[in-house]
């Protein structure tokens, strides 16, 4: 005989409804999802015309009152922002109730101190809806990866930026121009900050480094570079070189030796290079295909090599079927017989080790520069020496667009540390030919 | 404090020993794998030379002793083969153990009967290494996709049919001599039958259409073409129309309607379509840039839209990795206090609906069709009414390689059932300008 599990619901706006939706009719798929009960749910104007019928005394203004009750097993909150979503879920933990969230904003910032607390209560903060949208991936690091050292965790994990790259890519539109109408078309909020200058991205490459590397990452420290000051000459340019141009987050070990130094019993801290930033990447790739508001995530690891999750990064549907994978995972350990406190330890996946953040003159990788200079000869020569000079190897020198207002020279450098890299632009922008660095991406 | 599980392995092949190498270097990995003791060893010759040093006590040549023995909490069957791998996994969940298997034929025929074992005796098979080596795939479909209702499950699932493929495409090259060349690189077997017959992603996607659909397939009734009469000059003329040929097995719900008439209580068995056949993919297809080795999973439902799961397909790291996170996974749950016989019903994913195969000729698909006729003009106009008369619709004809020894005019129709398909060939090689049906491959 099947348990059954009664779920509040804090909030009801696009995900909400799509997770009602989802339990509501429970037809067709797994069985566990009729076992669950719709018990409470918690919205801001009782009058609002809603996407699902709810019977009138589910509903209420007080969320509190969604946590509090006791016929609540199960507190998902999909009402977003830090507060006061950061106080119900510490509040429906205090209470002894799972939490299922889809808050990446909460569990970035917060993450730590709500783990601790889940820890102790004995109950589980699960979290698939608030990375990747629909795409299983929180579920996958923390129960299918386990055996593996990770290396990288890398991927284009905000829709709303790809699917602006995507259209200046296939339009060599400007960034203003697709912005203005992403926003129309409900892919980009009237305040796209969030999405444009990276945080979001930085938010979850910060979720995904702590359950990829197993411990807490200092979202504060992530170098974080948006999308809003890209100009499409160099989306241009990245395709004639036969690049295509990504919001990347990436997540890495930099302890640049094969061995772990870390350990579970409090070992050397595990240094990590984390950073959010307008990436090239090369067209067969694996990550180049993702376009629109698709989201891709890349996990390279020993001894599994390099696996790729791929799907629909937002949108009431999918992020729905996560936070309904996350009700169901818990309903499934509740069919146990009484497990006394005790979680198991992927599910709840709390930390295992120590991790910092190094420092981002120490983050090493490719770089996409472009200059604008005089347009005289030899300053692709100038330029090379300069970089050589200051150790850092190149890949390719391209001049493009030369003319009476200057000349336009793009550098692909091979993989350097950005500290080597700012000593040489130093020197090449010390140089009177040199009138400035127009761009600098990374590069894959 | 953790509680330790023992380990007993059968197999120390190439599997085999990537998981024994796991289980000894514990660091940087989960730290539930230093829970894990690696207690006894089933090999073929005690004195062939190994890839891991293990203690000499530890090896026997009697896999029973290993199933027996009582310090082995779960039996990872990795030796492959119907007998005695499938006697072998009966008598661990006898004994009330926990089996973690690779073995995709063994599930693929044996697998209810083992399921139906499980249950009664209330322990877990775990099976991620059995499809897509180190890809999670199982898992996500178990765990993560179950407040979805499944629409398609299709995919690239056999390494060495898509390394060949990829190789054709590449290079030009005829199936023989790339057939050759991947038998000595260790990419195909000497008996490659398995594999370029598609009997081996037969059995990969009757276990997938199980976990994603519910309810155990038929495996015996899945309509299989391999691809070792494809001609070269067919995967050029896709090239050539912008396709690429992949070995694609599919599972889809062939009910035609948006609802669902199956119930869990036994109402109407959900009618499937299930091939393996090699299929035309649109370049800008998710699946068409899987190259190699590599295998690719995509899953369609409602409401999550569409993800892909992507990795390497086969090899000892990426398989041995997805062994190790079944047997995380048995140990996770082994952490909660007594569970007394009740099991997690994720985890275990046993059936909850009846499926059936439809009828080959009632699936539904796009199709690929190359003519050989004679080089007289009007032959395309034949050609199009007879698929006009019998209701087929046409995408394109397109007329290659006209010369004094005929003409090759290729087809690619739209969605019809194979029954009317069939309908119309019979028709069009009834015409004495149709010397016949020289190719006849599928198409996304």
């Amino acid at each position: 005989m099947a348990t059954r599990i009664g779920i509040g619901l804090l909030g009801l706006g696009t995900v909400g409804g799509g997770v009602a939706e989802i339990l509501q009719t429970p037809d067709g798929r797994h069985p566990l999802v009729a076992d669950l009960d719709l018990v409470r749910v918690a919205v801001r104007d009782l009058n609002r015309p809603r996407p699902v019928e709810l019977p009138a005394d589910c509903l209420t203004t007080n969320p509190e009152a969604v946590v509090d009750d006791p016929n609540v097993h199960v507190v998902v909150e999909v009402m977003g922002g830090i507060e006061p979503a950061r106080t119900l879920i510490m509040r429906a933990i205090a209470a002894g109730k799972s939490v299922v969230t889809a808050n990446k904003a909460v569990i970035a910032r917060h993450g730590e101190e709500i783990a601790a607390a889940a820890a102790s209560a004995g109950v589980y903060v699960l979290i698939e809806a608030a990375v990747g949208g629909g795409i299983p991936i929180i579920e996958p690091l923390k129960q299918s990866l386990g055996g593996n050292r990770i290396q990288r965790v890398s991927g284009i994990i905000n829709g709303t930026t790809n699917y602006i790259l995507s259209r200046m890519a296939q339009e060599g539109a400007d960034y203003d121009a697709v912005l203005r109408d992403a926003q129309e078309l409900g892919y980009a909020e009237a305040d796209p900050a969030a999405d444009v200058d990276g945080l979001d991205a930085a938010d979850k490459i910060a979720i995904l480094a702590g359950l990829a590397f197993g411990g807490p990452i200092p979202r504060g420290g992530i170098p974080t570079d948006g999308i809003s000051s890209l100009q499409s000459r160099d989306v241009d340019y990245a395709t004639q070189l036969d690049y295509g141009v990504k919001l990347l987050a990436v997540a890495e070990r930099a302890d640049n030796t094969d061995t772990d130094n870390a350990d579970r019993d409090g070992g050397p801290s595990l240094p990590l290079a984390v950073r959010v930033q307008p990436t090239l990447v090369p067209l067969d790739h694996p990550l180049a295909g993702v376009h629109g508001v698709n989201n891709a995530i890349l996990v390279e690891g020993d001894p599994i090599g390099r696996v790729m999750f791929y799907g629909p990064g937002a949108g009431a549907g999918p992020t729905a079927s996560a936070v309904v994978a996350d009700i169901l995972n818990i309903a499934g350990i509740q069919q146990l017989n009484d497990t006394d406190g005790q979680l198991d330890p992927l599910l709840a996946a709390s930390s295992w080790r120590a991790c910092h953040l190094v420092e981002s003159s120490a983050i090493r990788q490719r770089n996409y520069l472009r200059f604008h200079t005089d347009d005289t000869p030899g300053v692709i020569g100038q330029i090379g020496t300069s970089f050589g000079d200051h150790g850092v190897s190149i890949q390719s020198i391209v001049q493009f667009d030369a003319s009476d207002a200057g000349a336009e020279i793009v550098v692909i450098t091979h993989e350097v540390s950005n500290g080597n890299l700012d000593k040489a632009l130093a020197a090449i922008t010390a140089r009177p030919e040199i009138r400035g660095i127009a761009a600098h991406l990374g590069c894959l």
